[in-house]
């Protein structure tokens, strides 16, 4: 697989989290999709304050910005010894640590600077500030490149048409351009996407409010539509191909999503329409053998008595969990940064990690 | 079948519709879930107004509400002579018929007390009046009847445990009860129903305004979903049928029913659970053979991009069809007010109107 394009190339969006001039810079996902801003972060508590209010989300964009952070530590600090400096090191380590309780991709970024910095104690000061500075980059570049190297791959098999896809894997999830985004990017820039549909993505709706936005700035053609019209809209052989992002994936191929996933993907079986979907080795998670093993996260029920931040129900009970799991039987293949995945996934994914 | 319960012994809500010294009461439904509150209607064009608004909504209450809307003018009438009121009475039944251009027992409702002024024109002008109050009580009774019918065949048949259902085609749709509402209350008072799953029901919310409101008013116990939680529950194990109400259904047994109503008969399939729809005779349109011949109306891009009054996404373009259509092979069963139809439908169909 060659890569053809830039990231530049592909959107115009900034990515979600930078690190220049001393401070962090991230796409205040609050705001949007209101407005589009970029704000600096100057100190560790802001940035874990912007990790912790959602101002970031998505898993490599939380990992990335909470490197960043140690980034901005390290560029930043007054410490005169290489002692001082560590205490602020581990008090700003456990700051960005408690931000987000299940974020996986938070500790391993934070763990990774950890590790280096525990390797490297001997060296001078002023080395370790630059190895932590090289480091929280590199973390960033690794997946914008990860991103890319999978947009293509998906490129290459996705039938060209009318896509589908549920929540945002979009650039705003990660530090550029997404997973599920880079093999939109991709597609639109070689002229096989002819349409996306977004699904809104209740309880919290990332579809409306992020990907409808992200998609929509970069000129990418797309409807929106509520959760319950995807069927239809298959029914009327309106998509051609459906693409979701993973929260985790298991050894057999099973894999969490944002809940509404597997409903997409039965009803994607039920239509003959090919179902993927697309993540980074770091997503997959070999010890766990099957769906069922992972554990379901259930959210405050607010979420479902509200809407956009408006009442919409009485205070009834409410169930609201907030991924599924697609059973692997579903899944055309995963796309993944170092190629694709077709069944049998148990048989292929462990190849991946020989 | 024998009918074991009155309404009242099923219910506690009162009739959404009703009509009494000399004034129509309707259940404001723009009120709910905030607040319930029964608002009295005191001329033709308040009545025309509470239609238009959506003060009253779902077919047959909309019926009703009309109905009741002519028998107003016939007991406020200070027409002295008979050309005077009929010059008042096709005026009234112009501005209620011009409320809502597609609800169907709107036009038969008005249209069933035309033809019997204009059958007993010959009558005195107090006979006349007399007989256009009466109709419309008859419309009104009819309903509850046909519901209360309806709800003890659905009893029947339906089997113990968790009900799933969609939109609202409850009490509040209708003069009382529902069709639904009847199949879930009988169920109830029986104690057959362990937990009713409430689907919100995207764009216009009617599960999650209206029908978690009613049934848990009555004591139901249910817990509210968003739409894409539905292939979810299924999965877990935790739905055991489904029953949905029907705007249409044709010939052969497909019906049209609000949106997303077709992704849950698919994940219906999927997971072997029995899937129900259930309506009156009037809903049965015999004129169309297939569900490929229902227009589906497209309402306005609005509902989507905004949820309970708040704005949720960046103004992009939108798909917003307010009906599926169901192929008949996803049912189990029609519930009408004749009794219970199975496959084959498109004989079976026949033979109520035999």
């Amino acid at each position: 697989m060659e890569i053809k394009y830039k990231p530049e190339e592909l959107t115009k969006l900034p990515r979600s989290v930078e690190f220049r001039e001393g401070k962090v810079y991230i796409i205040d996902q609050l705001l949007l999709p209101r407005e589009f801003k970029v704000i600096p972060l100057s100190t560790v508590e802001e940035v874990a304050r912007a990790i912790k209010t959602l101002q970031v989300r998505g898993a490599p964009a939380i990992g990335a910005t909470a490197a960043y952070g140690l980034a901005l530590l390290a560029e930043n600090s007054k410490a005169k010894t290489k002692e001082e400096f560590f205490d602020e090191f581990y008090k700003a380590f456990e700051i960005l640590r408690n931000t987000r309780p299940t974020a996986v991709n938070l500790f391993w970024a934070l763990n990774r600077i950890k590790n280096l910095v525990e390797e490297h104690r001997e060296e001078s000061l002023g080395e370790i500030k630059r190895l932590i500075v090289e480091e929280a980059h590199k973390i960033a570049d690794e997946d914008v490149e990860a991103n890319l190297r999978m947009g293509h791959y998906a490129a290459e098999i996705l039938p060209e048409g009318n896509i589908l896809t549920h929540c945002n894997a979009g650039s705003l999830a990660t530090v550029h351009l997404g997973t599920v985004g880079a093999a939109l990017r991709v597609m639109h820039k070689e002229g096989k996407l002819k349409l996306l549909w977004v699904d809104e993505t209740r309880p919290v709706l990332q579809g409306a409010r992020l990907s409808a936005w992200e998609y929509h700035y970069d000129g990418i053609p797309l409807k929106l539509i509520s959760d319950n019209m995807a069927g239809f809209v298959m029914q009327q052989g309106m998509v051609d191909a459906i693409i979701v992002g993973a929260d985790r994936i298991v050894a057999n191929g099973d894999f969490a999503n944002k809940i509404g996933t597997y409903s997409l993907a039965v009803l994607a079986k039920e239509h003959k329409i090919p179902f993927f979907t697309i993540a980074p080795l770091s997503t997959i998670d070999m010890s766990l053998k099957s769906g069922e093993e992972i554990p379901i996260e259930e959210r405050p029920k607010e979420e479902v008595l509200t809407c956009g931040g408006c009442k919409i129900a009485p205070d009834v009970d409410v169930y609201n969990p907030a991924f599924d799991v697609t059973p692997h039987k579903y899944l055309t293949a995963i796309i993944t940064d170092r190629g694709v995945v077709y069944p049998p996934f148990e048989k292929n994914l462990k190849k991946l990690f020989e």
